[in-house]
């Protein structure tokens, strides 16, 4: 349905995927039966849920927040991909009723949220900066054409279009509509979703319309601010005033998105917008839209991210700082920002068909997002530092629930991820095993995969076109890996020559039984960071293919800042299966500074002894499963 | 006047010491002709003199603060100093017409206070725990004796004593006397001066009697909150409510003092408690208290205390963390947090006779404490960074104005900490060029001292004893020094078998033109930090005599945390008599990080290359005076 004219390649939808994966599908099935249940159980007993009944009165406790909204509708998307793999009558049940309850709070010009329904209905679209209804909408929306495309039925989906229509007529250029954009970013993308789901252009129209009014003079968020109350003002002074002038970088609406070249303020907002960025480039040709995208893809990849994929390092604006600014202790690096990264990157990758983005959504998805759920799937990071005293710890729900129902959206459908296709090449992106349903050079095809990935890069590929075809198959060849090998049909080929943006490219007419093997290497690597990040300086971190790993005080009961690894100490990887639910850990022979020499002074003018100290590192996805303790991803460095 | 049988040495007072000397007699006459006329200006300009008119009318602005008393005060008090040293009848006559007016503020009661007179009468003695009431008394106390004794003038003191007699007949142990403690400490040690300037015993009982009210059960704050409105009680809220319980750590109530070992709260609180309770313990012969001093000292001198003498980490509470947690950009390390240092170090100094309080003293002196005064005596620090990344800078004044004039007492009564006296000894803690007047063994003795301290370690010394006599000359062994030499009439001196706590003790008869050498040798050193300090691993601070130094951008226009120290790296000190007013400054070849071949990349596995660099540090008193940028104390080593 969707044109695909502005983008090198589609991926290939979760449906049309099956997870057959040691490490992935466990994780897919605990976030079946544990966390979407689990996140349902929260929505319920907050008050979420039957908020949509409308009933809510003047003085009850809860009061409806107006971002409830979203959680609901992410936990629907989330069930919705879950049922797209795994049919259940039960939650498909359960997910028509939800819809129903929220059908039902649909006002007759089509206007639909709790809050601004309810609780302060004089109040709609008075403060799109903070007030996250255009927000809601978009979650709204996602969950609905989710809900459609998986189940083919249309309730949502229509109630939605019918939203969507009301907004439509609200803002937009003419004389009679409003202009506008959300303060938080998300219907841009939403909307993009559902004019593919529809084809009704109005609605890429209107997430072209809100991306273009952002960044104007004046803001359109000042403007909205001469209007409210001192009391409703409070939420916006605290991001958008400063001293001198009107700063609204906190929702990137400092500059026009077409000039933009520096990430900056809330980290998921920006993720959001620059999803719906490439999203209305692609479908629209917008070249300029795309430049921005790929200048603000180098500031955040290049200068503002962390080793995790965890990005937006102060919990002041829950966002970005400055370059290379980096602190481990004190990050945010909200779990919702690490997805909104994976998000944007899988959209830029099929804009260019580079492994460089994928490389980003495997980083984060392995680490900086996975971290954000607990191995039991029933708890959660808000926010994941790379350091730790041994307080922070992830929790069964937030007042403010982004992100549980963003990690299992995540989960239920990293189908969606694997697998790219255009009329001449197939694309694999992650190595999960498993199998995917392509089209490509006019013939169906399946491509199976075969490895213990992330923690052995040996992967046996099956390629099994329905008729023999000639097109090109494409491995990418992770960023991490300085040494790979491939063979076809058991013919061992050189690498380089096959070489593509990232990809190797191995182009032949392919016929059923097709056998390609790679082999990743995937020794144990010390990562540095760009001398620059002052809060890395002298340390490495420990990564083992996709995987970035972390000290844990469970592992080395000692100080971890007294631990220093020498250039030369051997690191062996030890699959340890009763570990963590089975993970690879690292081990070697570090140095542990000494203090028994150390007669109560606080400082002394002799250098530290040091002495053997054996260190243990585990993945960083798995920290704080133990007893709470000290975790440390940068470890000094000799 | 002072009975002495509790210490082991009295102090030689400031009126018998004459400081010429090329450190600092520039920095005093600075203070005489600029800070001190700057601070009464600004004490003026914001209305804090005027206010002891008492002709403030609701409704006008500015509205007298509850601390505004306690900086005249100090004001007072530093100009007192400023006259014993250097006759100035100007001053006399200034000093004189703002005693008048306090005076004026007196009620018929005997109370003084201006805020609790004009702005919330209705308010005395209601919030001892957070509204300075007592804190601005023990100030003006300290003003009155200080008057009093450099100039003979009883006006202020009589003022004061009828202030302490009202407060004395309001608390105490009697059933018709209240209970109570002041939240912020000062008054216990002023009383004790005030004990010793007038001997009226009544002034050490009461000091004694806010010390022991301290940490009782329930707290004595505790009680008064449960009198407070919400709305004045919101200011206590803030540091003494925990989710559990009611915790007064913040004002060091958590704890009976004698109990205490470990310092908690409040730094400058902390520092003037455990001054008046040295004070006390040395006028009762109360070991008990002393052993409590000794504790506190040996949990903040050898884990709580910056390499500047700063102490104080967090700005939250202004004050204390944990062991070993000493963070370098956000330390807080209040300028009147080392200045409280130095003055219990002082009356430690005096209890035990161990050169380790005077090493503190001296640490505090040169480093964390000269660092709150510009070279111009103009701008002040509250806040004693360890690191900045540039944006950190003294200034004129504060709203809350506690350190400018902390720091002009303390610089104005330099004279009082160089040498004590007993009957048997005399000693030299500080080598300060000029000459001190002691009574040693039955005889009036001049000390006269010659040296470029602190920028060499060359000391001379002449005694000159009015007749000959046999006497204990001690002169401190400084803790930085691994080297020392001395003389005696040219004669070497083995110094071990002279040793006698961190002192070298010549015992002998001495006459008129005896001459000491001392020489301590000096060499840069690098100082490292307990290995438990995490944000000093891996780094090690230049140090060369008192003086530590600091890397600043305007000497090193790199990113400072890329300059790596070898071990082994030679390092040489310079005098530069054009830099910052004369310094020493400290130059060696380091290496610097490069990222000359890092191609955009944020991570890499390759270790970064390094590339030589010429570092130079400078005194970190001193830093701050030249183009904004960045500062460092603690230098990356290999």
């Amino acid at each position: 349905m969707s044109p695909k004219t502005n983008r090198k390649m589609s991926p290939v939808s979760l449906a049309q995927v099956v997870i057959d994966d040691g490490f992935w599908s466990p994780r897919i099935e605990t976030n079946r039966i544990k966390t979407i249940p689990h996140e349902y159980k929260q929505c319920k007993d907050t008050g979420r849920i039957d908020a949509f009944d409308l009933t809510w009165q003047s003085g009850e406790e809860p009061v409806p927040h107006y971002f409830w909204d979203s959680d609901v509708a992410k936990w629907i998307e989330a069930a919705s991909y879950s049922l797209a793999t795994h049919p259940d009558p039960e939650l498909d049940a359960l997910l028509d009723e939800v819809i129903e309850k929220i059908a039902g709070a649909q006002q007759p010009d089509g206007y639909l949220n709790v809050y601004f329904t309810v609780v302060e209905p004089d109040k709609r679209w008075k403060n799109l900066g903070m007030w996250h209804e255009l927000y809601c909408a978009g979650h709204l929306i996602e969950a609905a054409v989710a809900h459609y495309e998986v189940t083919g039925k249309r309730r949502l989906l229509d109630v939605m279009c019918r939203y969507a229509d009301y907004i439509a007529s609200v803002f937009g250029p003419n004389p009679d509509q409003r202009c506008g954009a959300p303060g938080h970013e998300e219907i841009e993308l939403a909307l993009v979703l559902l004019y593919r789901a529809t084809g009704n252009r109005r609605y890429l129209e209107l997430s072209k319309f809100f991306i273009d009014q952002r960044g104007q003079k004046p803001s359109v968020f000042q403007r909205e601010l001469e209007h409210l109350s001192d009391e409703d003002a409070r939420i916006n002074r605290h991001f958008f005033d400063k001293k001198e002038g009107f700063d609204t970088s906190y929702c990137q609406d400092h500059l026009p998105v077409r000039e933009q070249s520096e990430v900056v303020g809330h980290a998921v907002r920006a993720m959001y917008l620059y999803s719906g960025m490439a999203d209305v480039a692609v479908e629209t040709g917008d070249e300029e839209l795309l430049r921005a995208c790929r200048r603000l893809w180098d500031n955040v990849c290049r200068k503002r991210m962390y080793v995790t994929g965890g990005i937006g390092p102060s919990r002041h604006n829950e966002g970005f700082t400055k370059d290379y600014d980096l602190p481990n202790e004190t990050a945010y690096a909200e779990t919702c920002a690490a997805i909104g990264l994976i998000f944007w990157n899988q959209r830029m990758l099929h804009v260019d068909a580079e492994a460089r983005y994928a490389d980003i959504i495997e980083k984060a998805l392995y680490n900086g997002a996975l971290s954000g759920v607990s191995l039991d799937g029933e708890k959660f990071f808000y926010v994941n530092p790379l350091a730790s005293s041994g307080d922070h710890h992830r929790q069964e729900w937030f007042g403010c629930a982004c992100c549980p129902p963003n990690i299992a959206r995540l989960i239920a459908s990293l189908g969606g991820y694997i697998y790219s296709e255009n009329s001449a090449d197939a694309y694999i992106h992650l190595y999960i095993s498993g199998q995917g349903e392509l089209e490509v050079a006019g013939t169906q095809l399946i491509i199976s995969q075969e490895s213990r990935y992330p923690w052995d890069g040996e992967i046996e590929i099956k390629v099994d076109p329905a008729k023999a075809a000639e097109f090109g198959l494409n491995l990418r060849l992770p960023g991490w890996c300085r040494q790979a090998r491939l063979w076809v049909n058991g013919e061992e080929m050189e690498i380089p020559p096959l070489l593509r943006s990232g990809y190797a490219r191995i182009l032949r007419r392919w016929q059923a039984g097709d056998v390609v093997k790679l082999d990743l290497a995937m020794p144990v690597e010390r990562v540095v960071a760009h001398p620059n990040v002052s809060q890395a300086a002298g340390c490495v971190a420990l990564s083992r293919g996709p995987i970035v790993f972390c000290l844990e005080e469970a592992d080395n009961p000692v100080p971890l800042h007294r631990i220093v690894l020498p250039r030369d100490a051997e690191l062996t990887a030890v699959y340890d299966k009763e570990l963590l639910g089975g993970v690879v850990k690292i081990q070697g022979e570090a140095l542990l500074v000494d203090d028994s020499d150390w007669d109560g002074e606080l400082y002394r003018f002799q250098a530290a002894n040091m002495r053997p100290y054996s260190l243990t590192a585990v993945p960083y996805y798995a920290w704080d499963h133990r007893k709470p303790g000290e975790m440390r991803v940068w470890i000094r460095s000799l």
